[in-house]
């Protein structure tokens, strides 16, 4: 079939993967890996610009995240999975890519520049992290993706690539670097089970993709609902609420969650009553995923074969890339 | 032989190497390449940090740069001779090192600010000039140097370096990387013809390894000398002037030098007198340099060849260090 375009996606290996990211990203992979040339990163090197005091613990996510990936569907007979460590053509192309962005620029990332704020790095920002929006302009034109899935305020992040593409092509006056296009997720984020805005690997309000029934049982039972929802016979706020948001979001029985809202709402509901519902749809979606994740994570040295021979595709494809950025640039010795 | 140490140096592909090279740096590398591992870089990648709009003018320069070295008799049997962008490990090994230096850091470089300044940036910095001096940690290290031969005025890229190695060997706790040491060269800068502190490819007054005899004869009539030595009768200044510097650089016959000098300073001996004796005996040491170099420009695919193999040899003495980086860093995917 005739593929509809290129995509580069991935995750930093900081962390297993939970019910956000399915939302937010995974369940779109599974969908576009039979429209798309599909790339997805394990974005080892990108985790080491803020871990690089616990690479050990982005290592063994490297693994973690490769079976999250196994477990939703992402098949690696259609999609490129790949460590980024294992692509050196993407610190080559940084290094070429860094000459076009300035120093003011960097600086005024807008993402970078909240991130930074949200890290507590104080006077000791690394430069590794000034400049990964660089490297990410690598990792997205070293595999010619033209869609990058990316949530809304990672939208300059795909302003930066662009603008280096221009700059590339003008400079050295030849279209070897394609521009891409943000693909913003229709659906909003997952809030975490606290009510915080955004469910987050180390917010400490997360349901891990991989995550037993007791844990998830317990993870239910502990989420933040309507506060003011203090006696079952009262109303209960139905929008912004978590726990109806999940089921929106995991539920198929769509006049059940409709008739629940409505119940909620109206007041004579209770808490816990939704809640165990929302396990049991929770708990119906995971177990599939927790015996895949499982039965991968028997043998992770077939796991690490897996990533070694996607890496050797990616490998081949940003070598490509390389080739044609040196020859525009003068570079190809021979 | 048992080797002393290992040596990384190099140069700048944006022009000719001159006098100055010869003195500063290249004399010294013949000598020191019987006595040291030797690894002679060609900074492709350096040199596009701020020449990035002139990629060809880079590339040319490779070859003569090459061209020089082997004419005054650097060998490629005894010496590694490479070009940087060949060896990708050195992007690698500047995308770890990234990690460990401070943006502050970077912007209090004073060798960087300094030439920021003389390069006229403005606002408009590129960031790999920002970074270069991690990129020469990569380079340094890459090839485990512990002498790096370098002018007074780049003390701190060294300790940059340095700093950069420690920070791996404490942080990943394992002596994986070494310390270097500057050498600084004993001979202080030639100055250029036109009496500047310093020749300069690209300053206009410097005289090249493969200048032909008539243009030689011309750069050293319009030498400076002293600017008060009017008429031959009046005494003229010895130290400090250009003509007797390069006399004392690059003459034998220290005898007649001290009668020219003594005859000078007591007055009555011509400039063009002792501009000719100069001809002479620069002529006299350029002579099998350039016959050498046009010998080696006749055949510039084979110093293309010598180049590759030099590089090919440098990419696995490179890769090396890279994956006992890599081990460190729980990077070594199997």
């Amino acid at each position: 079939m005739m593929k509809k375009g290129t995509i580069l996606t991935g995750d930093r290996p900081t962390g297993s993967l939970h019910l956000g990211h399915y939302i937010g990203s995974l369940a779109n992979r599974v969908k576009l890996q039979d429209l798309y040339h599909q790339y997805v990163m394990i974005a080892d090197t990108q985790a080491l610009t803020d871990n690089f005091r616990t690479p050990q613990k982005v290592r063994e996510n490297v693994t973690e995240v490769a079976l999250d990936y196994l477990a939703v569907g992402i098949d690696p007979n259609k999609t490129v999975i790949f460590i980024q460590s294992l692509i050196p053509q993407l610190a080559e192309l940084t290094m070429y890519y860094l000459n076009l962005v300035t120093w003011n620029r960097l600086k005024h990332n807008p993402t970078v520049k909240l991130e930074i704020k949200q890290k507590n790095f104080g006077e000791n920002i690394p430069a590794g992290f000034m400049t990964y929006p660089i490297s990410q302009a690598a990792d997205i034109t070293a595999f010619k993706a033209n869609l990058v899935p990316v949530g809304e305020d990672q939208k300059p992040m795909i302003e930066q690539t662009n603008e280096i593409v221009r700059a590339f092509n003008r400079l050295y006056n030849k279209e070897v670097l394609i521009e891409c296009q943000a693909e913003i997720p229709k659906f909003a984020r997952l809030p975490g089970i606290d009510g915080g805005a955004k469910m987050g690997k180390s917010l400490n309000n997360a349901i891990f993709l991989g995550d037993e029934e007791d844990i998830l049982r317990k993870k239910v039972k502990q989420m933040y609902t309507d506060p003011n929802h203090l006696r079952v016979e009262d109303p209960g706020q139905v929008v912004g609420n978590p726990v109806f948001i999940y089921l929106d979001a995991f539920g198929k029985d769509t006049d059940k969650i409709e008739q629940l809202k409505d119940h909620y709402a109206r007041g004579g509901l209770g808490d816990s009553i939704v809640k165990n519902y929302l396990f049991e749809v929770l708990n119906e979606f995971l177990t599939p995923i927790r015996e895949r994740r499982k039965e991968y994570s028997k043998d992770k040295a077939q796991v690490m074969k897996m990533l070694l021979k996607g890496s050797t595709h990616a490998f081949e494809k940003a070598e490509e890339t390389l080739q044609e950025v040196k020859k525009a640039m003068f570079l190809d010795y021979q």
